[in-house]
């Protein structure tokens, strides 16, 4: 364990403390104190124990842990969502992507994990808060040199163009879609997320009518279960809704094309899911029966 | 677009159909016969019209695309529990991280994806059609060169130490968790699925007498909505069930060590969940809260 | 088992058939011919075996039975929505409840199981294929005289007044508001089934303009699991998506009262359910934390 | 309003209280004092205001009412299960219906609401502080001469027989299936709250073994929304889990007959639901396709 390294320490009791690995450094936690000597000598996936013998879990944190300990001042997307649009945005090593707004920097920590040395995050936030509260996370988990963090409202567009795919999350999406064309490469996935029904009916409008195609709406759930063998049942509560994501195809207009809100694609899929047969019998599994 | 370029077509309909670019060929359809050369003419973001004259979206596959268009002879895991999983065992650009069983190569793209170049996915089955079938998906989106198929039965261990994750989508995952602390880094994420609340209930059973900790059982679920804005609701069915999650940290036991199986940690989340508080107080987000 | 009872009987693959049961008659089955008068010398609770051999359970038919037995031109309401409006209804022995659209009759034959011979059900329906469908079930069941049926749109108002409750099915209920407080008791509860969000937001908004108070808006999931107690799991798909149930109780508005609308009884269950602390403390329990 | 009768008061913030009406009475809420005499003079549907000024809703209590406002010293049932068993137990009025254990008598109020005054409900409770408590609840709400309370373990069996239906809520319902026989009509249908998966799997297997038939198991989730026109969304918690159902009929075994546990019908639905039909075609939806 090297100086600087981050830390992942769980209490008998599981609760999460992380921290940058400072040899001279101590903790102090409802169980006693810990020193930072202790847990470099233990070493990941061992005990480190407080002056009052308490063990605590030394481990190396993983995206998640780091995701959830991002210090916030705004609510940060979940992993469950974060994990799910990496997959429909397609995210990967050397990938560019455009983000907005920045918020705490939740997901911006993801999108820089995943782009890697070669790829390249761009993120916008207009609030100046907001803005050093991101950079301040991401240079605390080492992500910051591959991220552009841009302190500015996207109302007149994006400085950017060329990406491969563009998330928003931001209270009136459908007032900046006239700008996602010029900011990604033909065809990009872009994503948002919003929390009410109203928002989502609004935004749809807007992508039809800025002729996006292959719209999909989505909720995802996580249901949580008590690691207990003998007596194992679901948590008694969960987190019952955080938002919609919505993703579609940023769409190269044609010049003698209709308008693309008449456009059956985005009406299709509503009829089929209803059959609920499996994808099995095509080229590609239709995404509506994706999960 | 370049030959061997995969491209994704989308009908009308919404049908779904992945290809390698080869501007000689043509692609038979239920809307009529559509020329590559028109599809690489038409180019990523544009559409592509049939004989017929039906449109057809022409796009660049993300990851979501990939693992749904598997050639599949197994049930393969659905993106919705790869996304999450990614983040569970913090994959990234330069991971290694060893996979049992292959399968279809689903999962296994997945992997390849984010590690990158720099990294390594080490993936064991040991049924022979399946591993030439995985290797044949591997190699047909270009991922191949990043995994090192093994077709063996894990049951004698893994050939591999030192990965940074694990994950195991076998029938008896119990069998094989004394194999896993030669195969991993101290404290390393490993992540298991199951169908079975019976399975579940005897994999736990296992890893709180290896000695794991932090264990997570959760089940994550997807709700596709109808992308109609002014008629917004659920799609009429859904998936209802996959399989399980289960996470836990492959620990190092201490020589003075008492028996894991009567640590608190594995019980705490029980008494923690009902009371449903946010995450925020604390310095990192508790992850039974954290969705 | 005399002539005329219902007769459920449900095969060896687990399909339902239900009859009015005739010593005389006979059933032909997949598996088979079935005499009538084997079902009556088996009995309630034991087989009887097709000419083929094939043993089917001779069952008297619960309410569910009924309801999933009701012939259907229309999409009939599903048990778990009727099962906890009858409860939000305070539906019961005694009861005169009012009901719009009939349809199929489902929803028709529930209450008027539960309101008994000393209560009442009053159904409008305007359209007379359904009005005539649903007396056909009714009668079919042996419930139609518990229940006055009423061919006729209620665009101007209801014929009825003085009930106990009140139920809309129909596709733009915010129209008819205006009519309900001539029809309910004081304060009475009335509940509304709507598949889409726009209509729920309009159907809210209309509601707080006529003074409605205690709205609740809310979903029902009902998750089947497959009964092998070895291979315990959910099913592998489920019903997504029915309605959204809306309840309000219809207040009579005061002379000096301000506009309904700007009360805050509406808003407040917003703030108060992600605490998601229980009921227990209360003179009663809050409903939003009631299921 | 007359004395004795139960009044349900709602405060601007949405908080339930539930009494009985005495004119001569005053309530001390946190909104201030209120005359039970104003309650009185303002009625039913209208507002009462305390000494403060402050408005409450004055409300005849639904049957949903009177479960919460339950005085509870155990966990009792909610009402989403409550409305759904009694459709699956075809209670009604007229029914008699056995239930262990009687708890603070949550269901038992149910029941004793539906059965009417010409049914039956036979409660049997070993603990005689629950005992007293549920009778207290009866009383309290005016449906104790409904029912027939036995302050009686049930592992010697029941003393009563020819009931309708029966309903087990109880730890080890198991050990205690082999008096439901002779407790039951032949055929009639048995229901069961569990909260593991262990127990579950352990009542089925004995389910199996006493030649129950058409087993199903299922849990309900109610998912409540915030009642904002504008800003429709999810609350942002939910009840993940109270406990899963099962039902079965109580079959009368044949002499002749083969062991019931390798019949068929209980597998059946578990190959029938993945295909997700309409049960349109059918004589009668099959179960699990019903919600």
């Amino acid at each position: 364990m090297e100086t600087g390294d981050l830390v992942l320490l769980i209490s008998p009791k599981g609760k999460r403390y992380m921290y940058k690995f400072d040899p001279e450094g101590e903790i102090h936690t409802n169980d006693g104190k810990i020193l930072m000597a202790d847990v470099g000598e233990a070493g990941f996936g061992r005990q480190a124990k407080t002056h009052l013998g308490r063990p605590y879990l030394v481990l190396k944190p993983t995206l998640h842990d780091l995701i959830k300990g991002v210090k916030r001042q705004t609510q940060i997307m979940y992993p469950k969502e974060i994990g799910y649009l990496l997959l429909k945005l397609g995210i990967g090593p050397g990938c560019t992507v455009i983000e907005s707004g920045t918020g705490s920097g939740g997901l911006t920590t993801a999108l820089a994990w995943y782009v890697g040395d070669t790829g390249r995050v761009i993120t916008y936030e207009r609030r100046e808060d907001f803005y050093k509260l991101a950079g301040k996370n991401l240079r605390r988990v080492g992500l910051d040199h591959r991220v552009t963090q841009v302190n500015k409202n996207i109302e007149d567009g994006f400085d950017h163009s060329g990406a491969d795919a563009l998330f928003l999350d931001v209270r009136t999406p459908w007032q900046y879609i006239r700008h996602i064309p010029a900011a990604v490469n033909p065809g990009a996935m872009c994503g948002f997320l919003l929390p009410t029904t109203n928002q989502v009916s609004e935004l749809l409008h807007a992508l039809e009518d800025a002729g996006f195609e292959d719209l999909e709406v989505m909720e995802i759930l996580v249901r949580h279960w008590k690691p207990v063998p003998d007596r194992l049942r679901p948590d008694d509560r969960m987190v019952a809704h955080t938002g919609f994501l919505v993703f579609a195809r940023c769409m190269q207009p044609l010049p003698d094309e209709e308008p693309q809100a008449d456009e059956p694609p985005v009406e299709e899929p509503v009829a089929e899911e209803p059959a609920g047969e499996e994808p099995e019998g095509e080229e590609s599994g239709a995404a509506e029966s994706g999960e």
